[in-house]
């Protein structure tokens, strides 16, 4: 039985709780720190033992073998340092940190430590990215030469997170640098950025962009390509397809539901499913059993502080290639 | 505050009361009653205060509102006359009971006593098919001139789940039955069925069908086609599609993820769902919450005991057709 | 080289002399035989070397040794006899005869004389169906349980033409027949048939139906339904589907474009192709290859007289089937 | 009645030929010239009346009113100042020629000359693309964001013929710039390509590239990525997609039949068309019937001179990219 503390409750933390006291067996959540009430009831409600607002009551309980970090990101790094020095196991949502310095730091004290540490990016764990990566160690479509990311928002987020959020590469991309690197199985060589602000002025007054086109090179000479956007009024899309030397690899969005209207103006068929909320929602199960299941058999983590650091250095590369409209070499 | 009780914790009573305590406000499962030690733990795990084996702690608990009879089918009748009698609402897994006569019997003493009774045709609230219905009482595709079901199961049941089944009408177009009437918003005047055994010679040994198409007439003059198989290797198929005056309305099967692979073969996307507790997981909850939903604010049961009764009379109906090859009227 | 005469230039005509001259190696059109002055340019246009209204410009041509026929429907039996006691090899467009007696008498006449006669059922050599009884010829679904087919015209024709056609299930339906049975690759033993009036009342009183379902019962025990609408709004709807032990094939509508454009209301797909000249063109020249290859190479025809009847046959059980509200056996 | 001449009776003349003369009012072809003899047979047999191996057959003929170029591409140059010296509307396979000097003093004296020039950008003319263009031109997405092509062969073509290509630039990729500037409606501002040889190091030693992913800046800040291969064993792959400010357009690749078979591994589709022949078949004759249509209108070119000279732009400012590694700006 693994004994859990969350340090958390906001979306992430309950969607956690949820999965960890509802549908993963072989773990306890003992204890939940928040600030808030609300979560702390939230806590209470959904099985946590003790509940408290002091990040001490987990540090200092022994009983805890394993921390989930849900709480917001200018704590991951903190967190995550004080619980590998208490000898626990980390579950961090990413960023490490908005900073690529305190990234690389925390990640080296975790490597020392060697504290087992698994980085939150959900969609490796989507069913239809998994099955991709299967296929393609099974060597369905054998050697990969072009990978194809399409990430878009429904809607932009508020002004007031943009101008928190670190930036486009960092926020949004972030997600597609991993699985851009998952899906090659191999690094990133080179990045070249291309991006601008097409969809809410806003969003250039807090100088950001809110379109982006990333081509990525890869050590072995394949080629990925991510766009990104802001904004897709038909729906959150999120789309991958990977050519390889024995054929293609496409995955689609799903959608609410499989209803087809047929009338005089052609087959209109149903929305994507709204955000990623609910596109993902399997995913945190996924991710999080293979967490608690790396932790009882004693295996490596599946996404690691390492694969945290690496989409922060693409994202870094990118953010550079942007400002000097030039490819950057990533340092390795 | 609906305070519940569930009489049985088989697959489906698990299934509810997972729904009633987790996922369904303002609602308490406060008693479980199963003969089972197994069921009976399940049923306290999942935060039934009150487990015994004895049907009485259910039926004389007065706190209790509304009973969940999810029951071996040969029970259904009674249980839900002594729940009726005392004054309970009623949420009874379908069919009423397997002979028409008794089916008869207890709704008319349910009218009598105007308990409130749910049937649980859950596919209604799969929420593919009711958008179909949404669809056409938006008037999408304008008056309704046919309707095609297609239901097919992975692989026939054992041949002992067979002979106890009630036959193939009764026991899996019931479902095809139920959903034509709630599609079409009409009654069934006349049933034609066609039906042999063409998967399995056990089946047919057992006085049973396992393939069968049913043409339904439709008091409006409608039509529909019900295709039945026992056997569908390429997995479970729940599709239908209707014609109106103004197009057509069509729901495909979901599929277990969206990747497509496409080689010197062609393309190939991936499997139906496996079988009706994946396809139709969602429909459980919604068809539960609608119960509840009903209760709380005092409305009509979404799906009444006529709507139980009724498709009842239509697989005696294709029954009869089947015996004579001949259309049957239905007695109304 | 063979030599061929077109008796008719409507609009079977042109298509075939179309082909004949500028698509099929190894043939020639000598004489075209046509009443009105506007087909007899369309034939010299397209390379007809001779042309005339008299019939037996062709029929006492011994230069010429096969006939297309095109004329009127009620012409088709005269000429085809005509020409096979000329010697001629023919090809003649469906039905053989509007009445069942005068069918049967002209086949037999044809059989006796052992003239080599190709009936016109253009659909059993559009390339999805074609591939579809390869697919199951090849046994990619093993023995075949079910099969569906819809066929429903965009629009009805008008009233004048309803009232020549024979009605409906000798003027639509007959291709749906011939398809069951090409597909099945085996006889029908019965035939049960429901259609109405739902579209316009005009047919109704030229004692026609313009909406039928009608079931197929074939020797071997599979089922076959056929879903006929003269009315479709959302375009020419031309689908099959065939459930075999081991799997399902399918054919879905071509459409008029690969175009999907997603907005807020979800994502339109194109319209069907418009009716069946759009949809069947390319048949046209494989049907028309296929009888020159069949003469050249001396084999037997791909649809023979045999199957004009059979498709005949059929007709006439729906019609007695719909008149009786019985099922009907087919006498063979 | 237009009289046309053909130069060049390769693969693109006869296809040229066959559509003037067989599908094509109001024009007639009146000479070819080419030096084989297999060529000059064809074009009789296709109704040419006068075939020669000398140019000046039809430069000199003062009947003809335009000149179809489908010579080797080294000459395309030379033909199409000639021929606009005699007068003649020309219609010009692409590249006008292979170095962008000549291909500038091409134009500039087409230019002074007023001769109406169309080049041979066919792939505007199929109904898929050209049904995106004119959806975008009614405003149904909104401000374009973002186009992404995908262009892929189902093979690379000989050695020996890629070594005279020209590069996968000017040779392939050349009719996406064409269709990006279609369909963006606006000019590109800069390039940045990627490139590499994942396919067959043969194409590698010949100094070319096999796999490559072009960026595109526009002047109004959109953007547009092109990925291209030389090979995709799954099919000739011809797709695009635009994202605009209220929605989505996308086209798929036609699949050679609608048939697909589901078994117990999933479903499978048929595979795409075989190559351009194939793909892009029918839009050679709206192509031809666009040229001819705007000299009897006396209509602009639906494509003109500088679209060609502009897609060849594009071509040298991507293969200076892929030499410098860095973006580069055109020069207009």
């Amino acid at each position: 039985m693994i004994k859990i503390g969350i340090i958390g409750m906001g979306r992430m933390g309950k969607i956690h709780l949820k999965n960890l006291s509802e549908n993963i067996d072989n773990v306890e959540v003992v204890a939940v720190v928040n600030p808030s009430e609300e979560g702390q009831k939230f806590a209470l409600q959904y099985g946590a033992k003790n509940v408290s607002n002091n990040i001490n009551s987990i540090i200092e309980n022994q009983e805890i073998d394993a921390v989930v970090i849900c709480s917001p990101n200018n704590t991951h790094s903190e967190y995550t340092i004080k619980c590998a020095n208490a000898g626990k196991a980390i579950f961090c949502e990413k960023p490490i940190d908005m900073s690529l310095e305190k990234s690389i730091e925390t990640i080296s004290i975790i490597s020392e430590l060697k504290t087992p540490l698994m980085i939150g990016f959900n969609q490796r764990f989507d069913k239809n990215f998994s099955k991709v990566k299967d296929e393609i160690n099974k060597g369905k479509i054998g050697f990969i030469r072009n990978l194809h990311i399409i990430s878009r928002d429904p809607q932009p987020p508020p002004i007031s997170y943009i101008k928190k959020s670190g930036g486009l590469f960092k926020d949004m991309t972030i997600h597609d640098f991993d699985m851009a690197r998952f899906i090659m199985g191999c690094e990133v060589e080179e990045v070249f950025a291309y991006g601008n602000c097409l969809i809410d002025p806003e969003i250039g007054k807090a100088q950001d962009i809110d379109s982006a086109t990333v081509l990525l090179k890869f050590e072995n000479g394949a080629l990925a390509t991510i766009e990104n956007s802001r904004e897709a009024k038909y729906g959150y899309d999120q789309r991958l397809e990977v050519l390889g030397s024995n054929g293609m690899i496409k995955v689609d969005n799903p959608l609410k539901t499989g209803v087809k209207i047929s009338t005089e103006k052609g087959t209109v068929s149903d929305r994507n499913l709204n955000f990623f909320m609910d596109r993902y929602e399997a995913s945190y199960l996924v991710e999080m059993s293979s967490f608690i299941n790396a932790l009882i058999n004693n295996k490596p983590m599946p996404v690691t502080g390492e694969d945290g650091l690496k989409a922060m250095l693409i994202a870094e590369a990118a953010n550079s290639s942007l400002a000097q409209n030039h490819p950057i070499k990533l340092i390795t």
